[in-house]
């Protein structure tokens, strides 16, 4: 699958592309709507990635990131989307995805969502 | 085994099935009654979990937490009972269930139980 | 005002009144219920006091503060409610209590209330 | 001043208006846009107040704090508006409004305003 | 070995003795007294096994812990007794036992042993 | 009032006595006996006094805590025995003397008195 | 006195110049070269200020603190330097800026200024 | 690929050659420019190696780190510059650098890369 | 009073006289010798002033905290010593220096003097 | 190789030597002096061991660690150089010595070196 906003994400050569390692983005501003209620969500994202060819660029990051702010998504769901769409665009040889909620009804909920390339 | 709560969990069709992913919803929230001396215990229920084709919908969560509230549980079984109605109504690939109970005489513990689906 | 509480607080002949000096109990264990929406609530109770003639006994304290265990209380009510309850039987110089209320709906609140006897 | 959404706090009759003491709300999910560059902003508001006869009812609180979400406000000014919309509904003997935004450019800013009703 | 106070544990049957589950018990108050010295020691004594047909049971290990009090005893030497006096009352699948012992001449010691029932 | 263990206290010429200083001891070791059940307690004293003509000696001070070890000492009285130790032993100048003592039955109390050499 | 830097410096009107109110900006990435061995210091700028008539804008409060980046400046000095430039563009009722300096030698240094304006 | 700094880095030889052990450096003071904006970056630099024959020499580290200051490089670059810098000049049995950069943009990103000697 | 070391202390002119500010130095690696027993003895040692015509020398500091490592000092005198050494050599209008010592026999121990220049 | 110091490290028999298990001591005051410049060098020391038929004795291993104190030594060379002489005196089954040193020149260094007996 892939969101409405993977065209937001742009990439540039990995500089490094005959080492593996590994590049971590953590966004503790990230916000979207309960698709139930329309209250607000709030999480944190942490994307963990070994490029292959490509990277994310961070400015695109943050602008894609933005884009979720008004719509409605579960927590599992986009999580697994913002994994996705990572992925369509990188083709990285590892990437992991985790979603922190903020706690709602006194539960916090956390999405951990990984892929790991073929061999 | 099974408590009589189990009902009140209810379940959604997992978004992403082909994926192995994890979920974890952890309650600070918990409360039962010492079935001996009738007093309050206050817990952490930390719920762990791969998901096959069932998620557990949150809000009846909350609900299925608050109706040990004046029950008498000990510690170690209301952790495997809590374990045994989440494996009953998911059917989850792994998952493990915590539960950290406040300090009663001095000590603090902790119980850890996990079941995996078998091959 | 006093609650349906009240008479379970006992106390104790103060062993040192000849001097002013600070008693303070701090309760993470406090519940009680939204009387509207049902929902239980979680609070630390903090009790500080300069204590007169009397001493509040601690074991009563303890199953005082269970008592509003099943009841329907407001955060602002039942903070003043257990300051005046303390109030009535005690009679202290001064007297200070704090229900910091766990997070609802992304908020979390605090109340502050406070008695100095009259000179 | 008084800002676009002050209508959407509701208020409740203070339980002991003849006490006085504190309530504080603290809202960690703030979120509005930056009125230049059209970036969201993100922030905790910090609300403490002696009530009169007034208490602000704290589902209409959390309803009021998200109306910000999608528009544009200055750090000083929408601390401000928030403390003006308060003090409009309630009229509280005293109150602060903090309000503690995310890093930008490297720079972490924090707003403190505060009222006192005159004697 | 067995010390002294191993007939003051006493053991309960495990509720679930067909899953392999954790138990913890932490005790942070644990003190006995330097057999050189005669000075009191201070130690967090950390419990964690996997039961197999028998628990320990809570108040009994407290006293068990409380035993130790007024008795000379080695840091290396206390903590495989109690694991020892564990094994033999439980006779569980995996223990493990951490004594943590405040800071004496500078120096802050720890001492972790364990054991594994034979296949 | 004082305790029996008084005479265990030592002091030296405080080497500064012309300038109004301040010598604070913070002791996390303090246990006694629960005068009732007779179950151990545990606390940190803190002591922070101005001295006068005189210095509590620390090794004494040591001494003269591990002294309550096997007593039964309520919370409330034990704090103002101390005080009262120490204030006749120094004749301090100010002093304060704070038991902060572990978790029992849910609450944490803490006992803060204080004297001041009349002018 | 003032620095070089002081026309980097931007305001804008103060949007509530009728209350007093306080705004602090925190920038844990200031650093500039010792004027004596040349070697880069690092440290934590705050400044925090009750507005007249003028607030600093923020982005060109980052750019001048970047403008001190490859300069020679004694940890006293510069302190002082940057709460003459700020008060020279803003003439803020009161405003202190503190200089919180990594550790050099094993010695960490913090510079504390302010300035009120006179009645 | 090495940076123009190279040069800058010394070694002594290892005085333990024959012992496969773990020599860590934290370097919380790293700062470079970022090479689109020409806005300084800055970063924890962690270094962690096992040596072979030779060890890098702390003050030319220290120089080494330097010379990036007034440098334009991108995150994933600079971390796996460092990294062939010191693998050239050391050639050590194994190693690994992390780039914690600061936040820009609300997002916080971490460099990993480490090399193996081929056996 | 003045120690043997005061002779290291090196002054330099306060670049800002005419306005009081505050400068704090934290040396965390303060060690000298128990007079009794020889052990060595830790401390982190806070020296907070208001400069009149002088501020101290970072350096000359150091070297002058240094000197004390193999002397015997009783933690009240080296405190008030170290002080009377600052004050004589920069004739604050205000200084506080503060001691913390390691703890010994389950004991940590603060000292904190000041000094305030007559009108 | 071993220091001169090796001889102050004495041992007393394992209690327990039919069990693995590890004993840790942390002495976060140890002290010695750079062999280059002549300044203090302090450090976190951590030694963890899986003793066989020898313990060392806590009360040696302090005097042991006091004697380097005025002596010059590099970090990865004192640390190997302890390992050693732990090595020499218990030769015990595994044992790994940790030095975690303070801050220099902006750097914060640690080393870490083990050894297994052979089999």
């Amino acid at each position: 699958m892939s969101s409405a906003h993977q065209a937001v994400l742009e990439t540039f050569a990995n500089p490094h592309p005959r080492r593996e390692y590994e590049i971590e983005h953590v966004c503790p501003e990230f916000t979207s709507v309960c698709p139930i209620t329309g209250q607000p969500d709030f999480a944190t994202i942490r994307i963990r990635y070994v490029p292959d060819q490509h990277c994310v660029e961070l400015k695109s990051l943050k602008l894609y990131l933005w884009a979720f702010r008004n719509e409605g998504h579960f927590y599992e769901d986009v999580t697994n989307l913002i994994l996705d769409d990572l992925v369509g665009v990188m083709d990285p040889i590892r990437i992991e995805v985790v979603g922190e909620f903020n706690v709602r009804g006194g539960i916090h909920s956390t999405v951990r969502a990984s892929h790991q390339r073929p061999l």
